[in-house]
């Protein structure tokens, strides 16, 4: 195992002065840090099996070295995240890239390292080998009726998966579309995959929820049946209460209110959760917070005050997942980047001063409401985030320590540089 | 009156042979041109009160001359459209710009020259002279009761104009939203503005559609309270069954798919009609058919597939209005050139062989889709059009004939150069 | 006189404590802050004269209260944003619509307040009561000699006022472009502005500076004739050593990467410098770092590290204006605002760690040198842009002095509700 | 050889009388017909190579079946949509995937079907088996000498290649650019870039010209380091006369006005020539035409006013070449329905009235000048284009026969249905 708990403990002495320092002054400006602190140690965000090896384009994919060539060895990369910064501790298989051979053995294991299994993905947008039809022309959406059962037998087999790991929701994401006008008919479309749901959703345990994801575009390039969210709020409020809206970050068209979504669909009570991740053109899967991390704080700032308008609870009643696609970083580098730019981001919106926001907004005082918000996002609340993480048994700084403790060198030595990650 | 019908019938002797070629080498490629000739005749596009003057933008407006200044000479130039295309049959008016002070006499006026009222247009974007309160920060979603009720009272009373007009529709459109980040709680925006949309609805009349139009930005630059489809399908279904989306094809972020976007609301069955103009950027309001004519083609058939599979009506059941800004041309050739594009359109719509079509998205014969379509759109099918105008009774040539009758130029000996048009 | 250096003096009075702590906390943690709070007293943005009163949009203008009537009270205004905040020491005018009656008196007016003249607009996007021609289609470019000699002497006119008041650059924005394909040649009209460019150029004093500024879209809605920077660039070029290319940041694209397109400019010798915003959709005209202060970061960072490369002085050897419209909020307010943006941009683009991040990118190491920008983004830096205007005799709490000195109020008292502003 | 000239001749011969009588309705309308049609013969357009094959995105790629194996395979299928729509007279080929181990058999064999070679593509946007350095973080623009040094010689070979086919263009599409904020110096990187490139440019021989193509996004998500035509026509006016601009209609940001880019590198004698697809969203490679066939004949037609106004032929002077992704469609067809759609676009704007179109602009009738432009857009031209087929010795109806004559499946049974196209 890398990085033992007697590592992160050395770390943390070298760096403790300064972090005490830092808070004790942060302490004494903000209201209540406890009750940050607290809710950003609960605030867990899955990591997704598929991103723990580098990704790529269509042009190309330069592999890094010592990626996960198993399913445990992926748990092994979640539970080494979650180590270090005690905020990945969940993870959100890929079937059939991720099916377990053994699943009570790989369930103890995730346990083992204080990790449970989030939503379960179902993949249609591949053929895998041998297998009896095509989705080269979608899935559930499909004109043949033997395509569409295949597809709906896979979902309910990912299901059965995911029930064995005790996981308690299916994430749907279709690729399903046309690449030209005329190649469907829209309409015929919608209704078809809404009846490849239906079937699905029926097939879902009672303590599950399905998780219906948009895309604007991609792999189809002229439209996607399910391509926005209100497509998806559509097939979700047709299904059923289990039904929900799964939000990427990256699947919208440009300039999209990404805040206004989530904040109507909390309101819907439709909301399902997200997909994490940044983006400057389209599906881009950069790190968290790396291109926008104010718009990353104002939608956790319509999280924080929708989910507390209906009384859930923060942490566990929407799914917080990262999807992204790591081309050029350090698959682990830049997860660990991504998870403290979300709990950053969480923090933030957790110290709106929300009495004075809507105070500002009962007078349509424009500029207070942009200082109330600006106020917060300009304090550094790093202090918070990694003394949530020194309280839980985290290291100060992961991502230091991950580079100090040379765990990607050790992984190379252990895996391999041409380890191939399953599914990639 | 300009352009009698002794004018426009000898411009047709004129044009006759040729015209008379054309269409019999064109009836003898395509199946039953006669059909096609009547749908078109029957197809008929309200033209907006405010379209007859020029437009302009936040920097500056060029206004050409002869602009009607009253209500009775905005009648008076539709009705010359009319005369000219016989496809404008209806004018949309707008209020407080066009309040008549005799509807009955204004409504004699238009039932003279063969139009109709479509839907009448409601303004609480701008502040009146007198009016008790600003709508600086929205007007149904606003959180001042006061301004919410004066929006409301100006919303019924448009229906009553409209009404003695012989209307039946009320078309919403708001510029209510957001500037900034922190303006607006998103949900509380849209729960007061489904209120006051509510009480509006109420005062419907029992024949009457409330048509709500979205919008994804301008003139409010962070959020709009009706943004997109999803929105407005949300306070659509939520007002019941009278309620319907509003579709102007320039209030899209780019690169919107949105002939799926019809099909949807279509399937629905809350499809309420369509503002058309072209955009390039924005909201352009270029005329129509003239960045991308083929989308439009696209548009119009999803809209004959989609009203054929519900059996509805295609001339009367939904609202086929031009919502553009002529800032560059003169604004009723500019008319002229977008009832034109738009009648083509459906034309051509009308001509998709809809059982080959079906055959190869059945076969999934993607190519064979797009030479269906592309076989239609590439016929020139003017002729169709030209007879269904002089079927009519309306000119070969609408727009030669406007330059050949000096139209303008009489409008300006009659009106004056520095005519103001009411409300530019 | 609103605001005077007493009540400054005892706002400072009261905050100094806190400032002081946080400031010597803040000191403790970075290099040099001395040279930051320096560079930042230096750094002056221009007030546009226009952006004084409410703005609007074709839709409507929701006019404040209070605002200039005249050349004189936007001075005063500008100079009370700069006892506020000591970074506001420039004005840039706008001709016609700030022609000074007595250039003389209007320099020494400016001059007491410690303000300079900045580079001096020309407005050819709207025709004047008793204009000779009309801009409707186009000033420069226009194919008619008449018009663009009209527009060519119009600009130096401007030169000749900006001469008069000490400016010593001019900013050419051109609306110049058109509405539909086939309205004008491309090549023609520019070749047309550049002979029109280069008679005005010839006509600009030897140490002044012409900016070309470019822009996407509106009010011409298919082609701009500067339509983008690499447009702007080829008239610059062609144009002479004096010829520089301004970038406004609402001007670009969706998705456009205009930290490159700056970085690349300087590299060429071509940047003019700024018209500061912030957009979501086009040319919002938003407060600056309202909807993405990490961008205004990343440009900041681009500029400082390409004018270090270049030996340039940061304050004075580009134009840093704003060019924002106020249209929900206190027109002075939001500059307050816009000021505090920049500035903080500015500091934060000071403190990135140039040697590490080039240490970074020798070594391809992706991870670190977002860690490096990060580092320096999420530290609270306004601490020194504070002490930067407490040095300076400015106040610690511009925006919240500005409320609590009830200036808005005091100046509707003075000049009325309905006051008019000149350009508006 | 699939589809021998017989087949051609046969199937010409059913549809001779009705193309004939179609031709001829269309002669009478239009000026000089026969300067079209011997114009659109002289038109060809290249095939590259790696559009032989079905596309794919980084979701998945679903093969059809036939696909050729090796360059000569490649070669007959280019031959066969030579001899089907006698357009397609010239192959791309990129290196590595398609390097020939015999070039005087390959260039013997692609002159025996009446094909040359145009722009030879080198690639460094893929590490190849073997090689010695990376292309992960750029090639022309690595901060290793030794990778610049790799990506110098593999383009050297890449024009000793097309020398030996007798090609006269190196295209140089770089994927090179950055993913996140901080990762390159962009002036640095462009130098970089600029002195790679001189190298490469050094060794072109003397009737060779390089293309430099640029590509806003993909497979860089945050910077392209040739991002736009601005950034290329730096690139090639510091190289020299010898250096153009490529053009791909796919690689710009939303909405850009590719006309006018096109109009402006015409003017400035800098355009290379085209890279044909269509797109909605970004990179789509789509079907030439399939989307936004007006804009297509937008640029067409300031193309051929362009290319007139500088007295350039053509048919030679630059360079015409398809680059799309056959995702779901057979590519053959896809290539068939691309090169019609090219042809036709041209074929409408030699019959554009440009006399009238030049009145039209000098009286700024914006009216009259779209009329001019729609004119020739609306009228079926798809005889001429046939004609220029027939009278070349191609089939009137391309497609029609491609089916016919059960080309795919002779293809499957010859090549086999998992026939492996080389490089995809």
């Amino acid at each position: 195992m890398l990085v033992h708990k007697a590592a992160i403990t050395a770390h943390n002495e070298t760096h403790y002065a300064q972090h005490a320092k830092a808070l004790a002054a942060l302490k004494d400006r903000i209201a209540d840090p406890e009750r940050v602190i607290k809710l950003v140690q609960e605030f867990q965000v899955a990591i997704p099996s598929w991103a723990l090896g580098t990704g790529g384009t269509r042009f190309g994919r330069f592999p890094g070295g010592g990626e996960p060539r198993s399913l445990e060895e992926k748990i092994e990369d979640v539970a080494l995240l979650h180590r270090l910064n005690q905020g990945s501790g969940a993870i959100s298989l890929h079937i059939p890239w991720d099916i377990p051979s053994n699943p009570k053995a790989i369930r103890e294991l995730a346990s083992s390292h204080g990790l449970r299994f989030d939503a379960v993905n179902s993949n249609t947008f591949q053929d895998q080998p041998g297998q009896a039809h095509s989705y080269k022309f979608g899935s559930l959406q499909h004109l043949n009726e033997q395509v569409r059962r295949q597809a709906i037998e896979h979902n309910m087999e990912v299901i059965r998966h995911g029930e064995a790991l005790g996981s308690q929701a299916l994430t749907v994401w279709l690729s399903d579309g046309s690449c030209f006008p005329g190649q469907l008919n829209f309409r015929k479309a919608f209704q078809r995959t809404l009846e490849s749901l239906q079937e699905i959703y029926a097939a879902l345990p009672k303590d599950w929820k399905m998780f219906v994801e948009y895309k604007a575009f991609e792999p189809n390039f002229y439209s996607m049946t399910v391509g926005d969210w209100g497509q998806s709020y559509l097939y979700a409020s047709k299904l059923g209460p289990q039904a929900y809206t799964l939000v990427d970050l990256g699947h919208h068209l440009p300039n999209a209110n990404i805040e206004q979504i989530v904040s109507l669909l909390l309101m819907e009570g439709k909301l399902a959760g997200f997909h994490f991740n940044d983006s400057k053109y389209g599906d881009d899967d950069l790190t968290v917070g790396s291109i926008n991390p104010y718009q990353l704080f104002l939608i956790f700032n319509e999280l924080v005050e929708g989910m507390d308008a209906r009384g859930m609870n923060h942490a566990a009643d929407l799914g917080w997942m990262i999807d992204a696609s790591h081309n050029v970083k350090d698959p682990l580098e830049d997860l660990l980047q991504s998870v403290e730019a979300i709990r950053l981001a969480y923090a933030q919106a957790l110290l709106v001063d929300q009495a004075a926001l809507r105070q500002a907004q009962e007078n349509n005082d424009v500029a207070a409401a942009q200082e109330i918000l600006q106020e917060v996002y300009r304090t550094d609340l790093r202090p918070l985030v990694a003394e949530a993480r020194l309280r839980s048994g985290g290291a100060l700084r992961p991502l230091d320590l991950f580079r100090e403790a040379g765990v990607r060198k050790a992984l190379i030595a252990q895996r391999g540089y041409h380890a191939h990650t399953t599914g990639l």
